[in-house]
Protein backbone atom coordinates (compact mmCIF):
# COMPACT_ATOMS: atom_id res chain seq x y z
CA UNK A 1 0.00 0.00 0.00
CA UNK A 2 1.39 3.25 -0.86
CA UNK A 3 1.94 6.39 1.77
CA UNK A 4 0.96 8.87 -0.89
CA UNK A 5 -0.53 12.50 1.04
CA UNK A 6 -3.44 14.14 -0.24
CA UNK A 7 -1.15 16.97 -1.80
CA UNK A 8 0.73 14.61 -3.36
CA UNK A 9 -2.49 12.94 -5.24
CA UNK A 10 -3.58 16.20 -6.24
CA UNK A 11 -0.12 16.78 -7.59
CA UNK A 12 -0.16 13.55 -9.94
CA UNK A 13 -3.16 12.02 -10.02
CA UNK A 14 -2.20 9.07 -12.75
CA UNK A 15 1.18 10.04 -13.08
CA UNK A 16 3.89 13.21 -12.83
CA UNK A 17 5.95 14.31 -15.31
CA UNK A 18 9.45 13.07 -13.13
CA UNK A 19 7.61 9.51 -13.61
CA UNK A 20 6.87 9.70 -17.22
CA UNK A 21 10.52 10.75 -17.79
CA UNK A 22 12.09 7.50 -15.85
CA UNK A 23 9.16 5.41 -18.01
CA UNK A 24 10.54 6.11 -21.16
CA UNK A 25 13.96 6.11 -20.07
CA UNK A 26 13.83 2.44 -19.15
CA UNK A 27 11.99 1.95 -22.37
CA UNK A 28 15.01 3.60 -24.15
CA UNK A 29 17.67 1.46 -21.98
CA UNK A 30 15.99 -1.59 -23.34
CA UNK A 31 15.94 -0.29 -27.27
CA UNK A 32 19.99 0.18 -26.35
CA UNK A 33 20.26 -3.37 -25.10
CA UNK A 34 18.57 -4.55 -27.78
CA UNK A 35 20.42 -1.92 -30.23
CA UNK A 36 23.80 -4.23 -28.77
CA UNK A 37 21.81 -7.43 -29.16
CA UNK A 38 22.34 -7.35 -32.74
CA UNK A 39 25.58 -8.52 -34.88
CA UNK A 40 27.19 -4.89 -36.22
CA UNK A 41 26.37 -6.25 -40.02
CA UNK A 42 22.89 -7.08 -39.42
CA UNK A 43 21.95 -3.99 -37.01
CA UNK A 44 22.21 -1.77 -40.21
CA UNK A 45 21.27 -4.45 -43.37
CA UNK A 46 18.90 -6.98 -41.36
CA UNK A 47 15.32 -6.42 -42.94
CA UNK A 48 11.82 -9.09 -43.37
CA UNK A 49 9.30 -8.21 -45.86
CA UNK A 50 10.81 -5.12 -46.93
CA UNK A 51 10.75 -3.28 -43.89
CA UNK A 52 13.50 -1.28 -42.24
CA UNK A 53 17.17 -2.10 -40.96
CA UNK A 54 16.48 -1.41 -37.00
CA UNK A 55 19.50 0.63 -37.43
CA UNK A 56 16.68 2.99 -39.75
CA UNK A 57 14.29 2.75 -36.90
CA UNK A 58 16.65 3.70 -34.11
CA UNK A 59 17.38 7.19 -36.55
CA UNK A 60 13.81 7.76 -36.32
CA UNK A 61 13.43 7.37 -32.54
CA UNK A 62 16.70 9.63 -32.24
CA UNK A 63 15.04 11.94 -34.50
CA UNK A 64 11.75 12.33 -32.15
CA UNK A 65 13.08 12.22 -28.69
CA UNK A 66 15.32 14.99 -27.95
CA UNK A 67 14.03 17.79 -30.54
CA UNK A 68 10.08 16.28 -29.83
CA UNK A 69 10.69 17.10 -26.02
CA UNK A 70 12.62 20.21 -26.85
CA UNK A 71 9.37 21.09 -28.81
CA UNK A 72 7.21 20.55 -26.01
CA UNK A 73 9.38 22.61 -23.58
CA UNK A 74 9.80 25.79 -25.34
CA UNK A 75 6.81 25.80 -27.94
CA UNK A 76 9.66 25.98 -30.82
CA UNK A 77 9.65 22.84 -33.37
CA UNK A 78 12.81 22.56 -35.93
CA UNK A 79 11.53 20.41 -38.91
CA UNK A 80 11.53 16.85 -38.57
CA UNK A 81 13.81 14.80 -39.87
CA UNK A 82 15.86 11.08 -38.76
CA UNK A 83 19.07 11.64 -36.84
CA UNK A 84 22.02 11.49 -38.89
CA UNK A 85 23.18 8.11 -39.81
CA UNK A 86 26.30 6.26 -38.82
CA UNK A 87 27.97 3.08 -39.72
CA UNK A 88 28.91 1.94 -37.22
CA UNK A 89 27.42 0.23 -33.48
CA UNK A 90 29.79 2.06 -31.31
CA UNK A 91 28.89 5.65 -32.75
CA UNK A 92 25.30 4.29 -33.02
CA UNK A 93 25.25 3.43 -28.99
CA UNK A 94 27.32 7.03 -28.89
CA UNK A 95 24.22 9.56 -30.42
CA UNK A 96 22.26 7.19 -28.11
CA UNK A 97 23.74 7.75 -24.96
CA UNK A 98 24.10 11.63 -26.13
CA UNK A 99 20.30 11.37 -26.42
CA UNK A 100 19.35 9.82 -22.66
CA UNK A 101 21.62 12.56 -21.35
CA UNK A 102 19.99 15.40 -23.52
CA UNK A 103 16.71 14.45 -22.80
CA UNK A 104 17.09 14.50 -19.36
CA UNK A 105 18.52 17.92 -18.98
CA UNK A 106 15.61 19.22 -20.95
CA UNK A 107 12.85 17.48 -19.43
CA UNK A 108 12.72 19.60 -16.24
CA UNK A 109 12.25 22.49 -18.44
CA UNK A 110 9.02 21.34 -19.62
CA UNK A 111 6.52 23.76 -18.24
CA UNK A 112 3.55 21.40 -16.80
CA UNK A 113 0.67 23.09 -18.65
CA UNK A 114 2.39 21.66 -22.02
CA UNK A 115 1.22 18.59 -21.60
CA UNK A 116 -2.35 18.88 -21.42
CA UNK A 117 -1.80 22.21 -24.21
CA UNK A 118 -2.34 21.98 -27.72
CA UNK A 119 0.54 22.58 -30.58
CA UNK A 120 1.53 20.79 -33.15
CA UNK A 121 4.81 18.87 -33.01
CA UNK A 122 7.29 19.58 -36.05
CA UNK A 123 4.44 21.82 -37.40
CA UNK A 124 3.10 18.91 -38.98
CA UNK A 125 0.99 17.29 -36.12
CA UNK A 126 -1.82 18.36 -34.08
CA UNK A 127 -1.80 17.20 -30.59
CA UNK A 128 -1.15 18.23 -26.83
CA UNK A 129 1.78 17.85 -25.43
CA UNK A 130 1.16 14.19 -23.91
CA UNK A 131 -0.06 12.95 -26.98
CA UNK A 132 3.68 13.73 -28.95
CA UNK A 133 5.43 11.99 -25.85
CA UNK A 134 3.10 9.04 -26.05
CA UNK A 135 3.64 8.80 -29.59
CA UNK A 136 7.40 8.83 -29.15
CA UNK A 137 7.70 6.32 -26.92
CA UNK A 138 4.70 4.32 -28.47
CA UNK A 139 6.63 4.22 -31.88
CA UNK A 140 9.69 3.27 -30.27
CA UNK A 141 8.19 0.63 -28.27
CA UNK A 142 6.34 -0.67 -31.70
CA UNK A 143 9.22 -0.67 -33.70
CA UNK A 144 11.36 -2.43 -31.14
CA UNK A 145 9.12 -5.21 -31.43
CA UNK A 146 9.65 -5.58 -34.96
CA UNK A 147 13.70 -5.82 -33.86
CA UNK A 148 12.40 -8.62 -31.65
CA UNK A 149 11.28 -10.49 -34.83
CA UNK A 150 14.52 -9.51 -36.54
CA UNK A 151 16.58 -10.67 -33.78
CA UNK A 152 14.52 -14.41 -33.25
CA UNK A 153 14.87 -15.08 -37.20
CA UNK A 154 18.45 -14.68 -36.79
CA UNK A 155 18.38 -17.09 -34.00
CA UNK A 156 19.52 -14.79 -31.34
CA UNK A 157 17.39 -13.98 -28.17
CA UNK A 158 16.11 -10.66 -27.20
CA UNK A 159 16.63 -8.62 -23.89
CA UNK A 160 13.63 -9.15 -21.64
CA UNK A 161 10.64 -7.36 -22.21
CA UNK A 162 10.58 -5.82 -18.95
CA UNK A 163 14.00 -5.36 -18.03
CA UNK A 164 14.03 -1.70 -18.31
CA UNK A 165 16.60 -1.18 -15.34
CA UNK B 1 -2.84 26.84 -27.99
CA UNK B 2 -4.89 25.05 -25.01
CA UNK B 3 -7.54 26.86 -22.92
CA UNK B 4 -7.03 24.86 -19.59
CA UNK B 5 -7.95 26.55 -16.55
CA UNK B 6 -5.81 26.60 -13.36
CA UNK B 7 -8.01 23.82 -12.16
CA UNK B 8 -7.74 22.02 -15.06
CA UNK B 9 -3.98 21.65 -14.70
CA UNK B 10 -3.86 20.89 -11.24
CA UNK B 11 -6.27 17.80 -11.83
CA UNK B 12 -4.16 16.65 -14.71
CA UNK B 13 -0.77 17.87 -14.57
CA UNK B 14 0.12 15.20 -17.20
CA UNK B 15 -2.94 12.94 -18.09
CA UNK B 16 -6.44 12.43 -16.87
CA UNK B 17 -7.85 8.77 -16.00
CA UNK B 18 -10.17 9.71 -18.93
CA UNK B 19 -7.29 10.12 -21.26
CA UNK B 20 -5.47 6.98 -20.47
CA UNK B 21 -8.30 5.10 -21.16
CA UNK B 22 -8.96 7.01 -24.82
CA UNK B 23 -5.05 6.43 -25.06
CA UNK B 24 -5.34 2.71 -24.46
CA UNK B 25 -8.95 1.93 -26.64
CA UNK B 26 -7.19 3.77 -29.44
CA UNK B 27 -4.19 1.36 -29.15
CA UNK B 28 -6.82 -1.59 -28.55
CA UNK B 29 -8.65 -0.55 -31.52
CA UNK B 30 -5.15 -0.28 -33.86
CA UNK B 31 -4.56 -3.91 -32.71
CA UNK B 32 -8.47 -5.08 -33.62
CA UNK B 33 -7.60 -3.43 -37.14
CA UNK B 34 -4.49 -6.01 -37.13
CA UNK B 35 -6.75 -8.98 -35.68
CA UNK B 36 -8.48 -8.04 -39.08
CA UNK B 37 -5.51 -7.98 -41.82
CA UNK B 38 -4.96 -11.48 -40.74
CA UNK B 39 -6.01 -14.16 -42.76
CA UNK B 40 -8.07 -16.68 -40.76
CA UNK B 41 -5.63 -19.94 -40.91
CA UNK B 42 -2.68 -17.50 -40.80
CA UNK B 43 -3.90 -15.99 -37.27
CA UNK B 44 -3.82 -18.72 -35.53
CA UNK B 45 -0.83 -20.52 -37.10
CA UNK B 46 1.89 -18.46 -38.39
CA UNK B 47 5.35 -17.61 -37.12
CA UNK B 48 8.70 -16.34 -37.51
CA UNK B 49 11.67 -17.23 -35.39
CA UNK B 50 9.38 -20.02 -33.17
CA UNK B 51 7.58 -16.81 -31.46
CA UNK B 52 3.82 -17.42 -30.91
CA UNK B 53 1.15 -16.57 -33.68
CA UNK B 54 -0.94 -13.72 -33.25
CA UNK B 55 -3.77 -14.76 -31.67
CA UNK B 56 -1.87 -16.83 -28.97
CA UNK B 57 -0.38 -13.10 -28.13
CA UNK B 58 -3.96 -11.43 -28.89
CA UNK B 59 -5.25 -14.11 -25.47
CA UNK B 60 -2.70 -12.57 -23.67
CA UNK B 61 -3.39 -8.76 -24.17
CA UNK B 62 -7.18 -10.16 -23.12
CA UNK B 63 -6.30 -11.87 -20.07
CA UNK B 64 -4.30 -8.62 -18.74
CA UNK B 65 -6.45 -5.95 -20.07
CA UNK B 66 -10.20 -6.48 -18.21
CA UNK B 67 -8.76 -8.80 -15.13
CA UNK B 68 -5.92 -6.38 -14.83
CA UNK B 69 -8.27 -3.21 -14.97
CA UNK B 70 -10.14 -4.73 -12.07
CA UNK B 71 -7.40 -5.49 -9.80
CA UNK B 72 -6.26 -1.96 -10.45
CA UNK B 73 -10.05 -1.02 -9.18
CA UNK B 74 -10.81 -3.17 -6.53
CA UNK B 75 -7.38 -4.26 -5.52
CA UNK B 76 -8.37 -8.35 -5.71
CA UNK B 77 -6.70 -10.06 -8.21
CA UNK B 78 -7.23 -13.58 -9.36
CA UNK B 79 -4.81 -15.79 -10.78
CA UNK B 80 -3.16 -14.19 -13.96
CA UNK B 81 -3.86 -16.32 -17.13
CA UNK B 82 -4.24 -16.10 -20.78
CA UNK B 83 -7.94 -15.57 -21.95
CA UNK B 84 -9.63 -18.80 -23.17
CA UNK B 85 -8.96 -19.80 -26.65
CA UNK B 86 -10.79 -19.40 -29.72
CA UNK B 87 -10.47 -21.39 -33.33
CA UNK B 88 -12.18 -18.83 -35.68
CA UNK B 89 -11.29 -14.67 -36.27
CA UNK B 90 -15.12 -13.73 -35.58
CA UNK B 91 -14.54 -15.24 -32.31
CA UNK B 92 -11.27 -13.37 -31.87
CA UNK B 93 -13.12 -10.37 -32.28
CA UNK B 94 -16.23 -10.82 -30.37
CA UNK B 95 -14.19 -11.45 -27.30
CA UNK B 96 -11.92 -8.23 -28.30
CA UNK B 97 -15.08 -5.84 -28.46
CA UNK B 98 -16.48 -7.61 -24.97
CA UNK B 99 -13.37 -6.74 -23.16
CA UNK B 100 -13.57 -3.03 -24.95
CA UNK B 101 -17.25 -2.89 -23.30
CA UNK B 102 -15.57 -4.37 -20.07
CA UNK B 103 -12.83 -2.18 -19.36
CA UNK B 104 -14.67 1.24 -20.20
CA UNK B 105 -17.60 0.00 -17.72
CA UNK B 106 -14.94 -0.84 -15.25
CA UNK B 107 -12.46 1.96 -15.46
CA UNK B 108 -14.68 5.08 -14.18
CA UNK B 109 -14.54 2.70 -10.59
CA UNK B 110 -10.83 2.79 -10.14
CA UNK B 111 -10.35 5.23 -7.45
CA UNK B 112 -7.82 8.04 -8.67
CA UNK B 113 -5.27 7.26 -5.80
CA UNK B 114 -5.16 3.61 -7.18
CA UNK B 115 -2.61 4.66 -10.27
CA UNK B 116 -0.02 6.04 -7.53
CA UNK B 117 -0.56 3.29 -5.05
CA UNK B 118 1.42 0.36 -4.78
CA UNK B 119 -0.19 -3.21 -5.20
CA UNK B 120 1.12 -6.46 -6.48
CA UNK B 121 -0.10 -7.58 -9.65
CA UNK B 122 -1.95 -10.42 -9.77
CA UNK B 123 -0.18 -11.39 -6.89
CA UNK B 124 2.91 -11.76 -8.44
CA UNK B 125 4.31 -8.73 -10.09
CA UNK B 126 4.74 -5.49 -7.77
CA UNK B 127 4.18 -1.95 -8.99
CA UNK B 128 1.82 1.11 -8.17
CA UNK B 129 -1.46 0.97 -10.73
CA UNK B 130 0.05 3.56 -13.63
CA UNK B 131 3.28 0.40 -13.78
CA UNK B 132 0.37 -1.92 -14.56
CA UNK B 133 -1.73 -0.10 -17.08
CA UNK B 134 1.62 1.16 -18.89
CA UNK B 135 2.45 -2.49 -18.78
CA UNK B 136 -0.68 -3.96 -20.05
CA UNK B 137 -0.35 -1.08 -22.97
CA UNK B 138 3.38 -1.17 -23.73
CA UNK B 139 3.18 -5.05 -24.13
CA UNK B 140 -0.19 -4.93 -26.60
CA UNK B 141 2.42 -2.41 -28.60
CA UNK B 142 4.96 -4.44 -28.57
CA UNK B 143 3.83 -7.66 -29.39
CA UNK B 144 1.48 -6.21 -32.05
CA UNK B 145 4.62 -4.70 -33.56
CA UNK B 146 5.80 -8.52 -34.43
CA UNK B 147 2.80 -8.97 -35.58
CA UNK B 148 3.63 -6.11 -38.47
CA UNK B 149 6.51 -8.39 -39.24
CA UNK B 150 4.39 -12.00 -39.84
CA UNK B 151 1.69 -9.03 -41.96
CA UNK B 152 4.61 -7.79 -44.38
CA UNK B 153 6.48 -10.93 -44.22
CA UNK B 154 2.91 -12.25 -46.11
CA UNK B 155 2.88 -9.12 -48.31
CA UNK B 156 0.19 -7.97 -46.41
CA UNK B 157 0.11 -3.85 -45.35
CA UNK B 158 -0.75 -3.88 -41.94
CA UNK B 159 -2.83 -0.73 -40.62
CA UNK B 160 -1.11 2.42 -40.32
CA UNK B 161 0.35 3.11 -36.45
CA UNK B 162 -0.79 6.10 -36.19
CA UNK B 163 -4.53 4.90 -36.90
CA UNK B 164 -6.31 4.38 -33.65
CA UNK B 165 -9.92 6.18 -34.25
Amino acid sequence: MGNNSQTQILDKPVISPEELLAHWQGHRLLTRKTIEAFPEDKLFTYSIGGMRPFAELVYEFLGMAVPGATGIATGKWQQWADAKKVTAKKDLLSLWDQATEDLNHIWPAIPVHRFQEEDVAFGQWPGTGISFVFYFIDNEIHHRGQAYVYLRSLGIEPPAFWDRG
